[in-house]
Order: structure tokens, then C-alpha cells, then sequence
């Protein structure tokens, strides 16, 4: 038998970049997309039909119900996705089919009981995702001047407060975390970004990287702000993280300040083409290290250096590479976020973050943002 | 061998909600979560161990690096997750998985390759979800509200508009879709809620349902407006949908309100626990036919009512139950939303959505906004 196989996918565009990225189409429902040699097909439920005819970036656009009918006219009482790519399938002579390692179990089951044969393909599903194009480049530079846009509205508010007992007031009311995050959402979202979990996190709750911060905000303790919202339009992310102290900063947290800085040095002069992100990431730790500043386990928490150095970002926020405690070799275009941090319990955390294209002798910083740590 | 099983989720519960329903613990990154009895166990990387132990509403929260370790040391080189799962199965003596449908293919092969017996259980997974408590009730109410109020703000700002040349001006700018969009999205972000595609579409851009809607309004066409944010602090979602006519409607357009008005009360009539959805959205269609509203492909486009009657709404924004063609039984307790609609080439499209709880007699219907065509 003559081997006829099709790149499948069942999902919604919404949260599946990859069938963003193939389609161009946004649809909140899962859907059928196939891609047989060149052709790209999708299989659209009447509700998205014709607006999929108008806007899917496909080669052609097949009606649901159209499908349904025929299987049920064979017999089958509740036609399930299945059924409706079997008989897709059959009308085509497609006998193998190619889904990426997140494919549903159930529907990968259904289609091997009709003797599919399944081949699951290698992360990253679509290799082309993982480099960027100028175009892309230039989509992620929009989002990211807005967003440093944004982040320096928000250090420009911290640095216009009053200090008084130890907090930041403006007139009579003490600034906290959620007014200095709303005044970042809603900047980007004027500017048709969306943002969703922004860090503005001050004193301890900034010694827990993902902790989004809440409360008062205190002079002279690290705040960490953390914004990596999504362009409406290009649907492309920018993620960028700077550590303000309001006032005086403590002798430590300005020491942590400096390393953290360098280790971005560090990341910047050994990220290239080719190069693997495991031995940055651990030129990072080895510097931390001799600075004074141990990582790990420490009093029963995880303390130090002690998430990744930096991920790929484009469709989605993370994507590959990692430049981590994993293996990952970096190409260039790759776009890629530079992020070393310290924590510490009972001081609070430092984090850096910038977003660095990947070019064949070093990388290129698309971040302009200045990094002034006493403000 | 006596048969130990556990309940198996890898993922992110940033888009999982079963995985947020379990553990009440938001994490960008895929993570492990495992129930054996009544213990609840996720498996963390050291980025989010300790927030995790926080924050996580969960029995167990173990170290993903202390298994990557033990793996490490029985000759694996690069663990990946099922290797990391196997360990933690194996300490428990588990031999048997539960999965939902959605479970990513890669991981289930190379669990069943270790010898591991998967079972997927049928959607829904947690079959609790679908029926909702008080306190979820509660949440959907207070989405609600909010969603309402920037309705009718929406409402508002293009009543008080000035019709000129078939146009809405406010002074001397004609006012778009994407400015009554804005006006929505950053209203509910002050409000601490999250809105995204929604859909402010006037005129021919109506007649397709999910047509976010662009450029400048126009008088005396329909205006859909359909809002279905989530909150960002209780994650439940609210969805309404009002059609508005800035002048004066057509005889059709009015026809086609007053036919839609009519739907829902049909609906409302018609649901109650143990009703199969689909008589009611059948009923739908027959009532609309009646009216004198056909359905279906016209002129090579889908016209008329050919999208489902409704929907389960909760951590989600479409959830079990549907009400629509599909054989699908309501019970007590389930809030789904009512939202006929007609959509016409030429003429453009009406929708109105309300939000019910299915009750043991009828529905009560939670939703307060005031039903107006003209304004």
C-alpha cells in the first residue's frame, strides 16, 4: 500500500500557536486542520465557516456539518471529530497521519482503532516557529517598545511617591502593588496589548520569582517588575523585567544588583550561533558563585539563582530554546530572553530581564530600557 | 497484581482549568499533578516549589529536580517528564493512570511503553465542574454585574452620539468599533477583569458571528455587542451579548429582534433539569421558521441560525453542557448561557445573551441589562 500521509492538528487557535501560525485564523473552538503536501485544509463547523473563508490564511475551507451528514448517512448515529477526519481522510486515500506530542490521547486512539497508522513528530512541531524572521523581529520590537513604554510609566509613578514611614505615599494614600500593575494593563491595553499575571512584587514577595505581589509598596526594598503582555494585533509577545529600589537600597540588595547585571554581561558575550544555553546558564551560576551568592536548597527553600537564565519567545511566551540547566543548542534568529535573578529570604530578589536576538557571532540586545536600580 | 491507580494531569493550569480546579494554583509551565484517594500531589520545578507550597490547595508538593536526580542516577541522562512521573509512580506501587481525553499522545506512549495501563476517562473530566455550587454561582454573578455595567456603558457612549451623514460622531470624530471595544476592555481592567476578542460589529460585519467588528459605525444598522470577560481574581467567566440600532431599525431588523427576544423566551420556557438541549434549540429553529426566518446555506453562505442556542460557562468560557443540535442533558445547578440569533447577508445580524441557572422547574436567569433595539 502506497503511504499517503497529512500533518493533523485538533485544536483551538487560540491557545495552540501552531495552528495559529499555520492558519493565520483565531478561532476560540477546536478545530480540524490538515496539511497534505502543500495544501492546507480546515474544517470548519457552520458558526466559522464563512468567516474562515474570508480570513484563514489556508488553501481551502471544508464545511463540518458537510462531513457529519455523510458519516451519519453511513450509520453513525453522533458523528464525533474522529469520525469526521476518517472520512476526510478516506475521501483523500490518507492512510498516516503526523500530530504533534500534545495531540489528544482520545482522538489519537479513535483514529488508530480505524487503522491509522500515527506518527508523533519531535518538538518543536513546526521547526520554522523556532527562528525568526524579519518580519517577526519586527512585530516582537513593537510589542517590546510599548511594554518598555509601559514599564517606565510605572517606575516613573514609584519615583514621584512620597516616603514616609517606610512607604510610598502619593497625597494621602499609600501606592500598592495592584495600582502600579493596573496602571501597567491598562497603558498596554490603550495601546492594544494584552497583559496578563504582571509582577509588581516589593520586599519578600519578590523572593518568590512568580509571586505577582500585593500590598503596600515599602521604600528602599526591591520591587520587581515583571510585564510580558501579547500584541492584539500580531498576536507576538515582549517580556522584560526591571528591580527598582524607592529610596535607599541595602548594601546586599545593591551587591545582588551588580551580579545580576553582570550575569546578564556574562549571557551577552557567550549567547551565539550554535553556542549551548546549558553552559551560559552555568557560567551564570559559576559567577554567582563567586560573588558570594550560593544557590539552592538553603533553610528549607529554594534561595539564589534558581530558574532558567532564559526562553524563546514569539507566539507564545515560552517557547524553545531554554537557555537552562538543559541542553539547547541556540541558532540564530532565535529570539530569546536574558533573566538571571537572585532571592533571597528575608532581603527580597533582583531580577533582570532583556530580549536578545541571536546572531552568528553574538546577539543582538532589542532592549532599551535603562536599568537604574535607587530611584 | 492488585490494581493502584492515580489520576494524571500534565499541564499548564494557566489554560488547563481542571488542573486550576484541582490545585487552585496558576503556573505558566506545564506541571505534574497526580491524585491517589484522596491526596491530592503536584510535582514542581524549583522556580515554583515554594510559591507553590503557598499557595497550591493541595495535600503534597514535591521537588521536580529530586526525581530528575534519582532518574539521573539510575542511568538516564536527560529525564523527561513520563520519566519523572514513572519514578513517582513507582514509589507509590501505582500501575494504572487516569487520563483525560485532552492528554498529550507523546507522554501516554511512553507511559504505556513503562509498562503503565492508561485509562482516558470521558469528557467531562470532572464531572463536579459542569454543576455549579453557590459560591461558583456567586463568582458567575459578580462577573456578571461587572460585564453588564460595561455594556451599558458601551451602550451609553454611542446613545449619546450625533448622527451625521450616516455616521456617529462624537464632535468631530466619527466613533469605530474599536473605540466602543476600548472603552469595554479598559472599563473591566479596572475592574479587575480580562476581556479579549471582544465584539463591538456593526452592519455586514454582524452578519458573521464571530466578526470582531471594525471601523466606523454606522447609524440606523445593527450593532452586536457581545462581551464575555473573566476575572481575574475568582477566574469565572461572564458572557452577554446586546444587539442596539443608533436610530432608527428597519421593519426587518425589528422583525428579526422581536423573533430573537421571542427565541430566548422559548428557551427559558423550555429548560429545566433533565431536558435534553437539543429539543429547545430545535424548538428554536421551528420557531424562527415560523417567523418566517429560514436557516442554512443561502446564496453560498451560511444565513439565518447556524450556531448552538448555548453553552456551560464557568472556569471556562464554552463548557459542557452545549444546548444545540447535539443530544446534551441539562441538569440543576448548571449556568449556560441562552443566546439566539439571525444573521443576514445584506441586512446584518441580531443576538441576545443572557446567563441561566438551570433549576429543578425553569431557569432563573441572572442577567439584568434591559433588552433595547432602538437608541
Amino acid at each position: 500500500m502506497k503511504i499517503q500521509e497529512a500533518t493533523l492538528l485538533i485544536s483551538s487557535s487560540e491557545t495552540d500557536s501552531n495552528l495559529y501560525y499555520f492558519t493565520g485564523f483565531l478561532a476560540p473552538d477546536p478545530f480540524i486542520f490538515l496539511q497534505i503536501g502543500d495544501e492546507k485544509v480546515i474544517i470548519m463547523s457552520d458558526l466559522e465557516l464563512d468567516r474562515a473563508k474570508l480570513q484563514a490564511k489556508v488553501s481551502t475551507v471544508l464545511s463540518y456539518s458537510h462531513y457529519e451528514e455523510v458519516v451519519k448517512s453511513s450509520g453513525t448515529e453522533n458523528p464525533n471529530m474522529a469520525d469526521v477526519v476518517r472520512e476526510f481522510l478516506r475521501e483523500r486515500g490518507i492512510n498516516r497521519v503526523i500530530v504533534p506530542s500534545y495531540f489528544g490521547i482520545r482522538n489519537a486512539l479513535l483514529l488508530q482503532d480505524m487503522g491509522y497508522d500515527i506518527e508523533v513528530r519531535q518538538d518543536p512541531f513546526i521547526e520554522q516557529r523556532v527562528i525568526k524572521n524579519n518580519e517577526e523581529i519586527q512585530y516582537i520590537e513593537q510589542a517590546l517598545r510599548i511594554t518598555e513604554s509601559a514599564v517606565e510609566r510605572a517606575i516613573d509613578y514609584i519615583r514621584m511617591t512620597e516616603i514616609r514611614d517606610g512607604y510610598l505615599y502619593t497625597g494621602n494614600k499609600k501606592i500598592t502593588s495592584e495600582d502600579v500593575k493596573k496602571l501597567i494593563d491598562i497603558y498596554l491595553l490603550e495601546n492594544s496589548m494584552i497583559a496578563q499575571h504582571t509582577i509588581v512584587a516589593c520586599g519578600e514577595d519578590s523572593s518568590f520569582p512568580h509571586n505577582e505581589g500585593s500590598g503596600a509598596l515599602r521604600a528602599n526594598a526591591p520591587v520587581i517588575i515583571d510585564v510580558f503582555p501579547r500584541s492584539v494585533k500580531s498576536r507576538y509577545y515582549a517580556d522584560i523585567t526591571r528591580t527598582v529600589v524607592r529610596g535607599s537600597a541595602s548594601d546586599e540588595v545593591k551587591k545582588m544588583f551588580n551580579a545580576v547585571s553582570v550575569a546578564q554581561e556574562v549571557a551577552f558575550s557567550m549567547l551565539k550561533d550554535k553556542v549551548n544555553g546549558r553552559e551560559t546558564h552555568e557560567a551564570i551560576l559559576m559567577h554567582f558563585k563567586n560573588c558570594g551568592f550560593e544557590s539552592g536548597e538553603i533553610d528549607g527553600r529554594m534561595q539564589g539563582f534558581f530558574h532558567g537564565t532564559g526562553h524563546g519567545v514569539g507566539l507564545d511566551v515560552h517557547e524553545p530554546p531554554r537557555i537552562s540547566k538543559k541542553a539547547d543548542i541556540l541558532f540564530t534568529g532565535q529570539v530569546v530572553t536574558v533573566e538571571p535573578g537572585l532571592y533571597y529570604k528575608g532581603i527580597g530578589g533582583v531580577r533582570l530581564e532583556d530580549m536578545v536576538v541571536v546572531q552568528p557571532a553574538g546577539v543582538i540586545n532589542l532592549t532599551k530600557s535603562p536599568k537604574i536600580l535607587e530611584i
